[in-house]
């Protein structure tokens, strides 16, 4: 065969061992944090049937799934007849295009095994295809929890806490946006242009990006009368406090009944136990509002150490994700960790370093000189791993000392043991430490109480 | 849109909260010993591309390799002209169909940056086109270790370590097989039939199964003269231990130079310090012929509590293995832990009960009553969390008692509190224990040390 150069499909990525410890870093964090709260974990399969994933994620969404081809010889069978191929021909299945759908069908499909209200967290890749640039990538791991079968809006207080106990374990300032969906059903209400609620929603979304005149440009453009256009305007000027929003919301809203128990339940959240000083409440918040239906979450980055203020988390609730699939009236809410951005806020905030997060975890390196020597290294090493002590003794005794060192060097093993002849006789282990260099002769007893 | 029953594809799999714990641990375990012996993590793209991956497994593998298809219209633009369209115009990438290619790749590409030898471990599914039949799956979990860039027989002997101690933890008696390509090759040569190595180390490695005789009517099949036949009878019918097997091979392959060298690393490993009650050499061992190069090793339990006889691990070393991608003479050894039949045995045997895995690591549940007291019950729950203790409160207040403690019971959660007015006026907390059924007083404090 002719020797070929690798590479690698565009937007996905290889991790090496220091990504990979970064990455179980973050996610093990999560994790932890989700269970904490008693979260249950679910898996499902890398590819779905495309009945499934279809019509789920928009036209655009449908263009960017991921195809499987059939297998067998699936070409030559269907080009037989003089009819043109269609995709649905020669594919059934698709990849995993977020988490929020396959446990949708999970759901419906073990709604007899699971006990509601159901919490779950799920930690897998999806696959998009999209155009691949700085920070997006066809392949990224995505990081749910979901409480589904459950109205109390405890679970979204419950959330908030997830949220600030996850950053505050990973050491990153962040504002934690609320909005509820029933505000701004409220808002179109009040100004009269309650059908135009996605077209209000879509614009005042952008007002950080485009700012007021050209959010006004669009309401307009989209039909709103001048009157709701003007009506509208006070919301775009205020600012305030949290309580302040909230009586303003009270005093603008009093003529929506569904404003109104969007507000109450804002102040279900606010006024809980819960720590709130990073709580923000945010009425031009939509996040693909299609979706949510009550509390709608986003949190930024806010650390004086970034540069960073993108999106590190959204989520909300949504009624009736499951109907679709023949369950109807269950109602969920939850959150998804990006984890790749909180990878990078992380690296540029130099955390992974303070953490002392390594790619090995190899606490001491036994340099090998081969014969009797290398036989009582491996009977000291087995005693360090019996202890649970990650250990290694290089493999080669026929390598120069220089290249063993070396090995330990580039590993970040922090500590090196010289068995020689010497060290037999005694008993002793010659340790060095590879932060100051020094050398010191100890005991098993005392490398062991140096390693736990 | 219409109502869609729900299904997955064939072969494909969801894990409940239940199977992932039990997963988990299994992974866990394997995860931590690989880190003890020094071994880092790394992980590939799902997708690679098929130049990649056509060619490496065979004619078989190619036919079993899931195709992704190109995004993009890609059938509208071809299918314009009249010529046949091909598998390679509208599909580029193929998900993994194991971990070696991609390690191999990955070694070739990342050469620079690794430190060798370089110890990786490496945890992700592939992806095999199969027909789906009882424990093999379209979409499967593989757990490998290998070690490249070094030739050292030490690294044979920390796998079997490695291997010992993993079943070990999983408490799982099993047999070590050990054999060596050096070995095959050098009863190739004695019978006078070095060209016929594959053929006969194919029939040899089908003696468990079908018998001496038919392996010699194979062997006859395939060309081999009858002189040859005769000298390789002692072979299948000689029994005995390890070292009678060892001396029988060394009076056997005398006239073999590279069958010599084969018992002397089969020697290497049966007389390095490790415990090796469970090796077994087993010369009829072939595993992959065109692959391995050196040592064998395969894994089949061997356990009085369990009817499986399966095999549960292979490895070996392979030379050359990274050739194809421009990088020659980089030698590695490894293996890889089958989890599917891992966690299939542990089931028969009832382990999982015994270890006390379960979905839920929840250790109390608050029962919501509401109001002050469910302001009460989120300070406790908030404490416990802090010390760590994964605890939860139901979400409903609404919900009836009954179905609060149905939740408690389902989850296995082992211990439930319940505050009422009397409580919070005592300072106290009411705890059920839901395995006997006891309901006692006691203080924070007391539930923490309970707890932890």
């Amino acid at each position: 065969m002719a020797i070929q150069k690798p590479s690698i499909p565009k937007g996905t990525r290889d991790f090496s061992p220091t990504e990979m410890a970064r990455r179980n870093f973050i996610l093990d964090t999560i994790k932890t944090v989700y269970r904490l709260y008693g979260y249950q974990q679910i898996e499902t399969p890398a590819m779905e049937n495309l009945s499934t994933l279809e019509g789920k994620y928009g036209e655009e969404g449908d263009k960017l799934l991921f195809r499987v081809l059939n297998s067998g010889n699936v070409l030559d069978q269907l080009q037989t007849s003089n009819t043109k191929l269609q995709t649905k021909d020669i594919a059934e299945k698709g990849l995993r295009y977020d988490l929020t759908v396959p446990f949708a069908r999970y759901v419906v499909m073990h709604q007899n095994e699971i006990t509601f209200p159901f919490k779950r967290f799920q930690v897998q890749p999806v696959w998009r295809a999209d155009r691949p640039q700085k920070g997006r990538y066809r392949e990224f791991v995505q990081c749910d929890a979901d409480v589904i079968g459950s109205t109390s809006l405890l679970n979204e207080v419950e959330l908030v806490q997830i949220i600030q106990d996850v950053f505050q374990k990973l050491n990153i300032g962040v504002a934690i946006k609320l909005n509820n969906r029933k505000i701004l059903t409220g808002i179109a209400e009040v100004i009269g242009e309650a059908d135009k609620i996605i077209d209000i929603t879509v614009a005042i979304d952008k007002l950080d990006k485009i700012g007021v005149e050209k959010v006004n440009e669009e309401l307009k453009s989209k039909g709103l009368s001048d009157e709701a256009l003007k009506k509208i305007q006070p919301l775009f000027s205020f600012k305030g406090s949290n309580e302040e929003k909230l009586s303003f919301l009270k005093s603008y809203l009093t003529t929506s009944e569904i404003g109104k128990k969007g507000i109450e339940e804002l102040e279900y959240i606010f006024n809980s136990e819960i720590q709130n000083s990073n709580l923000v409440l945010d009425i031009t918040l939509a996040r693909g509002l299609n979706y949510y239906t009550g509390a709608i979450f986003e949190v930024k980055v806010n650390d004086p150490r970034s540069t960073f203020t993108s999106s590190v988390l959204g989520g909300g609730r949504y009624d009736d994700l499951t109907g679709i699939f023949g369950l109807p009236n269950v109602s969920g809410v939850g959150i998804s960790f990006g984890v790749d951005r909180i990878y990078d806020v992380m690296d540029e905030m130099k955390l992974f370093d303070s953490l002392h997060v390594a790619a090995s975890t190899t606490k001491v390196l036994f340099v090998n000189f081969g014969g009797e020597e290398e036989k009582h290294c491996l009977k000291v090493l087995q005693h360090l791993r019996l202890n649970g002590i990650n250990s290694e003794i290089y493999p080669d005794s026929n390598a120069k000392m220089k290249k063993q060192m070396s090995y330990a060097d580039a590993n970040k093993i922090p500590y090196v043991i010289l068995v020689g002849s010497e060290e037999m006789q005694s008993g002793k282990l010659t340790l060095k430490n590879m932060l100051d260099g020094n050398q010191t002769k100890i005991t098993f007893q005392e490398l062991l109480s140096l390693m736990v």
